[in-house]
């Protein structure tokens, strides 16, 4: 694990490295530049909120944040520098929070426990608004459970406010927390890509949304709140078979699994896929994607204890990496390779799928987990990853007939209707009941720690939630 | 135009060249092995012949080399080395060959007049063969018509004999006959990936081939001479409305240009795609396969005096890049850039197509065109071209989400479902009148001089051909 760890800021050095490495900023380095952020005042809960959880509680945690995800403007998120301002620190939790073992994680079936009862909607109109803030880049003490005063909402035009349900959990937020995260915005900011809840407002020229229309939400920060202001063009609504627990898994993980598979990679029948990490959010929802095209063979990577659970979600041949070569176990099934390789953990791993691949497949890089070893950053990881960053030339490239592909969803804002044309399909594929996502557990804001340890030492099977309930008041 | 030609071996500066800049050798550096060649006698002609053409002269000229190409096994190229025993070299050409003008380019309308008359077929019999061989890289000077004895065909297991009636011009031919291209064989060896003709005589196992059948082969070189003898799985029957011209014209160029669209590029209906080259062979087919997409915009370069033609051919933005950046013109009408850049350039021109790119747009290079500038090898063309070689990291495609992807049809060998599911789909584009190949020019092979410099010289729209006959006996 975490080696050699630095406390001052080392995002200098990390950016450092990163301009060795892939050279001087320019075209090849284009960086969306940060949007300028508004600022909404804090607001006390309107009395017409129809679908209110009723967990206001005051417990203190800690949590990490990301800087990922899609489409334009989130003014919404504008309440970050508000919550810094105003907040009032609960608790700290920070002892020992960074190396504790995590208590034991909440089932997903129990999931629906956590869900406040719809009786307490509404009661606690004047209650603080809670929210999860990044205060610095590091280990699990710089993320805190903070809350402002309620205030009536006031979503501005083409916006709307909604009572958060469920928040999703991703691997870049862990990657943000520790700052080894690209465009991360200035400290405090509350993180959060994805989640579900209930209109509880909206604004001027909103007509296809209305109070009380279940939603998810794909934004770029801002959803581990109680209540949260976004514009209306980031939001879905929810089919009605479907669970807030499902719609704040389902984004992220899911838009990420099918524009890899099938925007990038070209996923056709009889192929072969790599999916690294199988177990994990996107992991998952590959395998089920896959299963959607006839005759695709689905290799995956995962601890031996998951692997049941993974054959039964679309992956034929599971690989244990703790205890096998996976580019060894993939060319004993095909020893000419595979046509996609789906490869979340950069540094030398995207070469060694690189080489696994048959003529016209692809290589789709979408993370660095290898940059995240520990709590903290690592600069020997750091170093490591980034020095063994595939490179490849454009000669190489034509004499093996392959493709190398770049994955972010956090850098496709502003391609609304990309992002909207795959949401629809997921949606139909969801209500045909051929993708459905997989709930590993459910953690209020108090044990956003847990959570985030649960992920962080890949004990998940699917996904992890935050839920602002249900350990309110105590 | 060549301003530093080297007279010595400069391949070895080439190889030096690409050592330097695409790193070591190495699984990113994979080539393939030379396949073993087995060894076949001269043949006559057999008394059965159905439809020989008459054309055996012993008009000498000079010829380039290529070995770009599908599929396994081409024992059919064993002939080589006994041409380069036995051959008589019959006349050299080689005063002026290389800075001629050449002759006027026969229409394409006068394709047809270039085909033996079938009443000659058989007449022939005990007439010598004529082949094109390189005997050396460097200009046109370095190709021969050679010629051999005549003796019976004598197609081995899984093989057939055919006489060839039309082979294709390629650009990889030019770079072949230069040297600056990779996998060159010993020489001297006669060039030609493809081309069309009639069934003479199959060997053992050949079940789905009859002497008679017109087909057209794939193969990675050794198809213009007179009669060739081929592994049966290299060879295509031809639809009954196909003329022998377009057969020849059709395979390198719209596998090609299929591949890089619809297997790499995932090219879908509202897509935009920059085709440089648009009127050569690979551009003109990329033009008539985009049309199959519904709503496909396509931009494409090539001199002024081609655009009308273009237009005629799919491509609705025609930029002449003499006049023009078109990079800037590309911007002019689409701000975003388009989703697929076919670059056939390579060096410079690869960047400045990935920097087109919109989000999840893939640049597929295939070709390094820019390596060559004059009838000779270039080495300040070699180096710059080298230099500003097209090199990407995963973090900056991570950055980015874009894709890189390089074909090369001649690494495609022993993917023969791969490459026979593609001609099974273009077939069957072709019955449905949705592609035809067009026809630039047809070449004897006495002429095969100008034919290359009607290529080099970029005044061609479509294929160029090379014909056995009809300039025989003269």
């Amino acid at each position: 694990m975490s080696s050699c760890t630095l406390s001052s800021d080392d995002t200098l050095l990390f950016r450092a490295l990163q301009k060795l490495t892939c050279g001087t900023p320019g075209p090849l380095n284009r960086r969306a530049k940060p949007r300028p952020r508004s600022r909404v005042p804090p607001r006390p809960l309107e009395s017409t909120v129809r679908t209110l959880p009723d967990a206001r509680p005051a417990l203190p945690s800690c949590a990490p944040s990301v800087q990922l995800c899609a489409q334009v403007g989130n003014p919404a998120m504008s309440a970050e520098k508000e919550v810094a301002e105003l907040a009032t620190s609960v608790a700290a939790a920070e002892a020992g929070a960074g190396e504790d073992a995590p208590s034991q994680p909440p089932k997903a079936e129990a999931a629906s426990d956590l869900q406040p009862p719809k009786a307490s909607e509404g009661s606690a109109a004047a209650s603080p608004l809670r929210s999860l803030v990044i205060t610095g880049f590091g280990g699990y003490d710089k993320v805190k459970l903070q809350s402002r005063p309620a205030a009536p909402p006031a979503p501005g035009p083409g916006q709307l406010t909604l009572r958060v349900r469920a928040c999703g959990l991703n691997f870049a937020d862990l990657m943000a927390r520790q700052g080894v995260y690209d465009r991360l915005p200035p400290l405090p900011f509350t993180p959060g890509m994805e989640g579900a809840g209930v209109v509880i407002a909206v604004g001027e020229g909103v007509s296809d949304r209305k109070v009380g229309d279940r939603v998810m939400v794909l934004i770029r920060l801002g959803m581990w709140q109680e209540e949260v202001t976004v514009p209306s063009a980031n939001t879905f609504l929810m089919p009605d078979a479907m669970t807030f627990e499902e719609a704040a898994a389902l984004l992220v993980n899911y838009i990420t699994a099918y524009m890899i598979l099938f925007d990038l990679g070209n996923l056709r029948p009889g192929h072969s896929v790599l999916v690294h990490m199988a177990a994990g959010g996107v992991g998952m929802a590959a395998g089920q994607l896959c299963r959607t095209v006839e005759n695709v063979t689905v290799f995956g990577t995962a601890s031996a204890g998951k692997h049941e659970m993974l054959k039964e979600n679309g992956v034929m041949y599971p690989i244990d990496y703790h205890t096998a070569d996976y580019v060894d176990e993939v060319k004993k099934i095909s020893p000419k390779g595979v046509d996609i390789v789906m490869d979340p953990l950069g540094g030398s791993d995207t070469a060694k799928g690189y080489n696994l691949l048959k003529p016209l497949g692809k290589v789709v890089t979408y993370g660095m987990s290898n940059l995240v070893t520990g709590p903290k950053r690592n600069l020997m990881a750091l170093a490591r990853t980034w020095w063994n960053q595939f490179s490849v030339t454009a000669m190489q490239l034509l004499q093996t007939n392959r493709a190398v592909c770049g994955f972010n969803l956090g850098n496709l804002e502003g391609e609304v209707e990309l992002v909207r044309n795959v949401v629809v399909r997921l949606l139909a594929l969801y209500n045909q009941g051929q993708i459905k996502p997989r709930i590993d557990s459910v953690w209020p804001f108090e044990k956003v720690v847990d959570a985030m340890k649960q992920m962080q030492e890949k004990k998940n099977v699917g996904k992890v939630l935050l839920v602002p309930g249900p350990e309110k008041e105590n």
